[in-house]
């Protein structure tokens, strides 16, 4: 009997993507309704941004043809880190953010790639809004203080390019940007507090986001991949074959 | 460059398994904790006796020397539906329930066995407390109605069996019932109401003593697999070459 394979949802990504198993996250809200059905994968790295971020794809996703697990979706939300203004190390360029985006995405859809995965489904999310004002108190009170290393108005420029370039490739973009944005009557610094919890992070509230949007990107992207259309790994336990188990699972 | 493997932590067995994925359920727990440093993969099957489980365990469980990610640490937490009552279809004699454990370890300890992993840490977990009051009430209320279908003193017997099993062969058992039976008073039926949402399935605070007893099992008798003790995936983004990330990310 070979081994079962349970293909994978893949979450690459940055310290927003990392902590996504917190209680609430997209990580843990997913793999509770994809349970018996997809495997979810974190591979979020805190601090990250897409230039650092690029070798790790090279070495997590799977290369064409390998055995085991299949990414039946990748989220790709990077470009928070990137958006930091200098002299911060993570800062980098738009331009290059981009361009780093659009190299994971061809390594996954291009025929000649190594890593040529055809039935994976690619979601591209931007960034989300942060908390000037409490990113600057954050920052402050480090030993040594930090100047605040970003800014709303670069971010948005990230967010905005994310988004164009999903339309340019045709991969579906999860604009975390906006919704946040207006429901905090643009930026609100009290009004954010609901969705970060440190001006940066994203709280349970700001995960909801994340994950509403997901989840109905995916019942309208990719309907295929939504979780009722999905067959449940292993029967039911009413659906076995009581006396001879065996024969019913295979 | 090969592809990363990352080590899990597999979670074996019923519906208190697979509804460990909630907030606050242990198996969110363990992703939030281990991120970066295993995988948790959750293999847990409702309405599954041990029997039933058997054929599913030989899919699941890696074969000796296969590629891929190994298992590190291996929880067994069956018994709940081996201890209904005639007629359940779930019930499975004390003999039984104990027997299909027991191969179970076998077939990762044993160096002959095919799906032989010493590198693989195994604890057994006892079935939990029910609710008499509540479990009749929810199965009343069916349709058709369906008498109550365990009891307390009947699942106890399996909580024993299974703490018995562990001694005997030298593997932790996290002892589930009598933390719980203790703290609602031997089961009063108000107090359990804390600790299982319906009756049967634990609610948050129940998987809180799951989580807090399991931290502490690894911490007694694997301390090399507490998260604290593994090497983070990746370095720190402070520590990466960031001029040249390739050079740090091997």
């Amino acid at each position: 009997m070979p081994t079962k394979i349970v293909d994978q949802i893949l979450l690459f990504g940055d310290s927003i993507t990392q902590g996504a198993w917190e209680e609430g996250g997209f990580a843990q809200r997913l793999a509770y309704v994809y349970a018996r059905k997809l495997d979810v994968i974190n591979r979020g790295l805190s601090g990250y941004n897409s230039e650092w971020a690029m070798p790790v794809f090279e070495q997590i996703f799977p290369k064409k043809g390998a055995d085991g697990p299949k990414v039946k979706l990748l989220t790709i939300w990077l470009g928070a880190n990137d958006a930091c203004l200098d002299p911060s190390p993570q800062r980098l360029p738009l331009d290059r953010c981009i361009s780093n985006l659009k190299q994971m995405i061809s390594m996954v859809q291009s025929p000649n790639s190594e890593y040529y995965s055809p039935e994976t489904r690619i979601i591209l999310i931007t960034p989300p809004p942060f908390s000037e004002a409490a990113r600057r108190e954050n920052l402050a009170a480090r030993d040594p203080p930090i100047a605040l290393d970003r800014t709303s108005e670069n971010t948005m420029k990230y967010a905005d390019a994310v988004i164009e370039l999903g339309k340019q490739l045709n991969v579906p973009v999860l604009d975390v940007y906006t919704p946040i944005w207006e429901a905090t009557d643009n930026g609100d610094t009290k009004k954010l507090e609901t969705y970060l919890y440190d001006g940066l992070h994203l709280s349970k509230e700001g995960y909801t986001v994340v994950y509403d949007l997901l989840i109905r990107t995916i019942e309208t992207k990719f309907p295929e991949l939504h979780y009722d259309a999905l067959p449940m790994d292993f029967p039911g336990w009413k659906d076995l074959d009581w006396a001879n188990p065996r024969a019913s699972i295979n």
